[in-house]
């Protein structure tokens, strides 16, 4: 009686494209989670709380320079309207704090996730100090549509909460757990072209299975993050 | 006569997901370059490429564990197929080189890009060693559906070619830039609800304003993102 329950998490993603994300809310693991009930994402158009005759969402920034800054107005009113007591309200933006795995896995504790974001352009400052809890970036690069930020931060939250992702050992040996990287995969056949898969991994002995991919998440690791095992030791 | 052209830089996403791309590639700045003819962005269905009954595209991981794995059949027919001189193929993945704005700049100076992503599962490794260009990670973090990271890296390349931002000057003050983060913006009103916009960026003194940016993106940085100036001055 999944239906019957209200979700653990309801996301509403606050944008000018709204469409955007429907695409990804409907498909794939993301879209079961829905229909199953477990997260509801919501995707409202910006727009439906503009005032004024051209319901203008944004406008020039002062002190000049190029792009468009989205006004404090409508989205005040926005967050007004949608929040509740335990609402949080997030900014997707590239001088944010570096989303992780960490992050993901708290916010997936949250009953009530606002994420808001701007395009090609700024978003007013009194929006950030005002209404904002947390200011959040996926990455040191730059995007222009900033509801891509949302859905991926979205994606990440969604799949620890308790029922998203059918088998909880998924989330055991990827990348990120214990700050190491994944171990690499194989599937049949086990000759493809004159490629073979690694005589242990058809051994059917489980201990060293386990010890040849442990080996390999250090290896790889080392190679490609070595920033991640430093990591590891200081905490 | 700019739809005569050929694009400048043609995407490809192979994946089990073809319409998570759609709705982004439609909407927003990434559908006014498509529009334009200065990219195009093809969305694929793996299936297409994949032998038998069932056109199968994944199978259990060889030496047991949680997830599916995508089999190196259909990819290695899918790349093939649709390779030319110049194509980097490029593998969205969390255990890859991270994604930075260098790298987006990079990339847009290629013609022809292809993305491929695991899902909720790894890809075979053997992918991985003779077929894939190049491994990049857009964060610390794991997402269920990977052609979300490719569209995350489709837009952040595309707005560095040429006419797919209408302002090249949008470009020059955003996050990254000289490592960076971006600076404070505000637009009208002035004075909303009471809170009121820096008196700087209302004197019109173009010099004041430009050192009162510069001083607020230093401050912004030390305090969020100090590591982006340690990396500024080791260059």
């Amino acid at each position: 009686m999944i239906h019957m329950m209200s979700p653990a998490l309801r996301f509403d993603v606050l944008s000018l494209f709204p469409k955007s994300v429907d695409g990804f809310a409907e498909e794939s693991i993301l879209g079961k989670a829905v229909d199953q009930g477990l997260i509801e994402i919501n995707s409202l158009d910006l727009r439906r709380w503009a005032e004024g005759k051209h319901r203008e969402t944004d406008d020039r920034p002062f002190g000049g320079g190029a792009g468009m800054v989205l006004k404090p107005q409508p989205i005040f009113d926005a967050i007004e309207e949608i929040s509740t007591e335990h609402t949080q309200v997030i900014y997707a933006t590239p001088d944010g704090e570096p989303f992780t795995s960490d992050i993901a896995k708290e916010l997936s504790g949250e009953t009530h996730l606002v994420f808001l974001s701007g395009h090609y352009e700024g978003i007013d400052q009194r929006v950030r100090d005002h209404v904002v809890h947390r200011e959040i970036s996926i990455g040191d690069y730059v995007i222009t549509n900033g509801t891509l930020a949302s859905v991926v931060m979205i994606d990440a939250i969604s799949r620890h909460i308790p029922g998203v992702l059918g088998d909880p050992e998924s989330l055991e040996n990827e990348s990120f757990e214990s700050n190491r990287l994944s171990h690499p995969q194989y599937t049949r056949p086990h000759d493809f072209r004159g490629m073979k898969v690694p005589e242990v991994l058809l051994s059917g002995n489980h201990k060293d299975i386990s010890h040849w991919r442990e080996n390999q998440r250090k290896i790889k690791t080392e190679l490609i993050r070595p920033d991640l095992l430093k990591a590891n030791t200081q905490t």
